[in-house]
């Protein structure tokens, strides 16, 4: 059977001279990637006791929302600014060059709440550390956190230190 | 049971006065109302023979990617431009003022492949109409499109009448 790594596409020099980008879109557009892409996810699950999938805008949507259904657990959207049409809370956090923002709604997470973040991929750590400070912000707890790929030269990992956190690919590179 | 309706948080006057939003985000943050979206859009699909999901940036990956890993079919993302790092095929739709584009990897869809396109909301329809004239250009077959919700009022159904099209939520305005 082939390894969940072997579905990646490597595209060098992407989207910056230096750059190997990870394209996660070539996992799922093969079924039996998909497939084991959110199996692996499940695995990293089976002893979790959990609420709620948290998801990063955008690419946290996709492998996070057939864990919350594979599961029958509640999906809540983190997203860019403005997109959330009732009331929300806010965080900002530091990007490469510059500060970005991330919202979950106000009424999405219950005090109490035990919380999985899933996203696609962990390189600086900046938007999921954020997410879990808004759920933690709302009375929920941060029970795992799950990434498909993790870039460990950027070291991420750090950020995230006192978080239960697992990777399914882990890149030694950036 | 509750119907998938009443999960559906309407708002007035977003984004802008005059207009009801509704709101599918809350259907997603109950564990019921993931649920019970997900099996209408597999009801639909029950009795559809098929390859691929084909799903909008960037709710339609919320209830695509679920729909796909539930039956074991690989997922292909239709995004914004400038945002998939591979080769892309692009094709603009109207807006109500402007245009703007999307964009699927020229390698997602394979000639003589069956695509379901999935998305949240139909509205006027410009965006699914340009993902279908995609799947065709790469040689596709639109065997069925399926959406959550739909504003009938905005007659978004005249542009798909070619297709095999099915709503869950039909809302009479707009």
């Amino acid at each position: 059977m082939k390894k969940l790594e072997e579905y990646v596409v490597s595209i060098p020099d992407f989207p910056s001279p230096g750059i190997i980008f990870r394209d996660v879109t070539s996992i799922l557009q093969d079924a039996d990637g998909l497939n084991l892409a959110i199996e692996t996810l499940l695995s990293m699950l089976k002893d979790v006791d959990f609420d709620v999938v948290v998801g990063a805008e955008s690419r946290g949507f996709i492998f996070g929302t057939p864990v919350a259904y594979a599961l029958h657990k509640a999906f809540v959207l983190a997203r860019k600014p403005g997109k959330l049409p009732r009331e929300t809370v806010s965080r900002e956090y530091a990007l490469e060059y510059g500060t970005s923002s991330i919202e979950i709604h106000k009424d999405s997470i219950k005090p109490g709440q035990k919380v999985v973040i899933i996203d696609d991929l962990i390189a600086t750590g900046g938007t999921v550390e954020a997410i879990a400070g808004l759920v933690e912000e709302l009375g929920g707890q941060v029970v795992k956190i799950c990434f498909v790929m993790e870039l460990a030269g950027l070291e991420g990992r750090k950020k995230l230190e006192k978080y239960d956190m697992e990777s399914a690919i882990i890149y030694e590179g950036h």
